[in-house]
């Protein structure tokens, strides 16, 4: 039987999980695959969300942060080409040509190059490279970098996080766990992907922890004293800043397909189907692609390792010839804020309103505040809860969740409901835990909901 | 209009729930209710749940353990009886009788008097009183009780546990808080309502904390010293005790409905409709009644406050004209074991394998460990998770959790996924959040899930 030539364009989450899933399932459906895989890094299978926990001290080294070795993919059959960056592809020729001009030919083409952190051209000096006390938190190098600059700035130094995202929250953490005095500053209102109710609160947290948070604000330049970076400027303000942190966003890396015929959004991103095809032979998956939105049926852009592994894993049965497929998403996501005394956990599942009008719903939508656990317990902590429904329909829309130890897991329970289109009633009067170290009798996500119900 | 006379029996969750949704739906259908509510105890509305954390030292007094008082149900024009105990029912007549000799007439009977603990014939003294230093936990008398005997016994005393279910464990856990010993006595193989694996897991750790564990033994008798105890005895074994805590279950208290002509099970239970009606103005919830599992669509007796709310608050809305329905469960309980370094959390939802085999499934199980965390956080914990699917239609049938902070909830997800008869595969690809302080990549209940879909 012939050998199919497999080559994977990306050594992380998605292209990992899809390599191996695909050796899995050959051995199952009696294909023989050979499967290379390029990356232009110099890490695989690393876990980029981790590198704010490395910065606060939570975690030894970047070592720490990988899943699986490069000699690991190796020993399972791999072979993993590190330093190997992908310029350009012909889909026509099935070929795929390296930074060092070799033409690599393949069967199939899987997609799997993420999505880098935006370098915005103001943080970037005349020479195109980044000021050196200036740096994005996405690359294992990155973190690297950051722990060396951190060290340098020594603990008087004050950072700058540009961008209100999650990374922008977890980065803020690290600072202040360290001692830090930090300033977020983000262009939007809030804490990105958080409705504005639950995005004070976080931002009260912050503040509460003693970051300075400072809303609106679109940073344009650097302060530089000679090459030494002395604070960022916006429109008609500035702070002072020793350590600027890049958090404003990732853009699907995807450049060397342009003038490939595949076709990208407007963003870059791929629109892969649940089996991780863009086009005959060419596959994709991970943080370079959209996800579709069960809720909406819509693309969304969220680069989230959660679906990486999902999709790349559907992606690498299905290219071996079976039929896992990746179902989509109900946009749930999840990060923390603690330090100083400070603990909060924040979750989001679902819609936002405007997407729900949009999506031609009626929403209704309530905060709703309780405990953690029951109120003479020890362990409750304050809750809040926003919980959207469709006045017709009595649909759960969406669910977003601030508040102490225990609240942001909670939103799983939200998710599966949405997950079966499941009603705000079914969430109200659902059979969830309690005890009173967990929960009150009516689970606070209940009453959320049954407070939803009521007003429909 | 003319006014509606209820009569309420129990002044506790399932009770005080109708009672109060009685209350507001009687405002939004323009019906006049006239409430009483009668209780033979001297509290309405505590936490039993809280009485272990209340013996351990984390709640200060009864009274934090009270949701709403006596005062607070009159001001909302509740006609509260306390003291008050019901000793017979005529239905043909509409009266309840009281141990005071007085006839009360009603239009509607709610019957909510809950199940007091089963206190076993060797706990009794020649008397019919039970021994000082034995008691159940079920009562806040019972908690005074316990507070008094546990001062009384002091720092170097013995306490036998007898019974191995959710109370059981958490008595366990106060005791040993307390510094004192604890021997847990189960006739059962394990701790009730889990499997094998599971329950063993938790035996362990309860050993791992300082507590002795006996399983198989049923108690037969008390060691006296003159009128004190000393200890506890079974078949071809004893125990030394000096305090006795009887954890061995509860019994619907429905005697009073003797020859009323109201169908009651063998154990005494009730079996109300979702809206808790039993007969013709008879209505029920709570303790006193057995629950609809809606999985396996079978009556089971499952005591909790959750359930006792829900159902009360459905009954109380139905009864004032509302539509409001409990919708039955999907035999989802939690409790948590916590001591001497060790940290459990242990839930279940779902049936247990042979209840699925009997209900005509061709079950799939497997236990997976993993961790709360990801593995390079300060948070992870480890976790084990039995799942069990059915290998025809792979509709999930049931997750059981052990594990350390932040284990216990995750049940909820998968009581959602029970909830909408969803499949394991629901359960394995669907979005559940994930950062890194609170999962693994894939949530470790999705990866549980996904082991046990590999293998139908």
């Amino acid at each position: 039987m012939s050998v199919t030539r497999v080559v994977v364009v990306g050594a992380d989450a998605a292209g990992m999980s899809a390599a191996h899933q695909a050796l899995r399932t050959a051995r199952r459906t009696g294909r023989e695959l050979a499967i290379t895989v390029l990356d232009r890094g110099r890490h695989t299978s690393y876990s980029a969300c981790g590198i704010p926990y490395w910065m606060a001290g939570d975690v030894d080294g970047g070592d720490d942060l990988v899943a699986r070795t490069a000699a690991q993919h190796r020993e399972a059959g791999i072979d993993l080409r590190l330093g190997t960056e992908v310029v350009a592809a012909d889909l026509e020729g099935r070929t795929v040509t390296t930074a060092g001009g070799e033409s690599l030919p393949y069967d199939e083409l899987v997609v799997a190059t993420g999505a880098p952190a935006i370098v915005p051209d103001w943080a970037l000096r005349p020479d195109g490279t980044p000021h050196p006390m200036v740096g994005p938190v996405k690359t294992l190098d990155d973190g690297a970098a950051w722990l060396q600059r951190l060290e340098e700035a020594g603990d008087g130094a004050h950072v700058v996080v540009v961008g209100a995202g999650y990374i922008g929250v977890e980065v803020t953490e690290a600072a202040l766990r360290r001692g830090l005095g930090v300033t977020l500053l983000t262009r939007g209102r809030g804490l990105a992907l958080l409705e504005e109710d639950m995005s004070e609160r976080v931002a009260i947290g912050l503040c509460d922890a003693g970051a300075e948070v400072v809303l609106g604000v679109e940073v344009t330049g650097l302060q530089l004293d000679g090459d030494r970076v002395c604070g960022v400027t916006w429109e008609g303000g500035s702070r002072e800043a020793d350590l600027v942190v890049l958090a404003i966003g990732v853009r699907p890396a995807t450049g060397f397909l342009a003038g490939s015929g595949i076709e990208l959004t407007e963003d870059g991103a791929l629109r892969p189907d649940a089996h991780g095809r863009v086009a005959d032979h060419v596959w994709a998956a991970g943080d370079c692609c959209e996800v579709r939105r069960r809720l909406d049926d819509r693309w969304v852009f969220r680069p989230l390792g959660t679906h990486a592994n999902k999709h790349g894993r559907a992606l690498g049965d299905s290219l071996a010839g079976g039929d896992l497929a990746f179902p989509g998403v109900v946009d749930t996501s999840i990060t923390r804020f603690a330090a100083e005394g400070v603990h909060l956990e924040i979750a989001r599942t679902g819609l936002g309103h405007d997407e729900a009008v949009a999506a031609g719903h009626d929403p209704v939508t309530l905060v709703t505040e309780g405990s953690t656990a029951s109120g003479y317990m020890p362990e409750a902590d304050p809750i809040a809860l926003w919980v959207m429904a469709d006045r017709r329909t009595r649909r759960l829309l969406g669910v977003q969740v601030v508040g102490g130890r225990g609240a942001g897991k909670r939103i799983d329970a939200a998710a599966a409901v949405l997950w079966h289109d499941g009603t705000v009633d079914d969430l109200a009067w659902m059979d969830l835990a309690y005890a009173p170290p967990f929960a009150t009798a009516w689970d606070v996500l209940q009453v959320a909901a049954r407070r939803v119900a009521e007003r429909l």
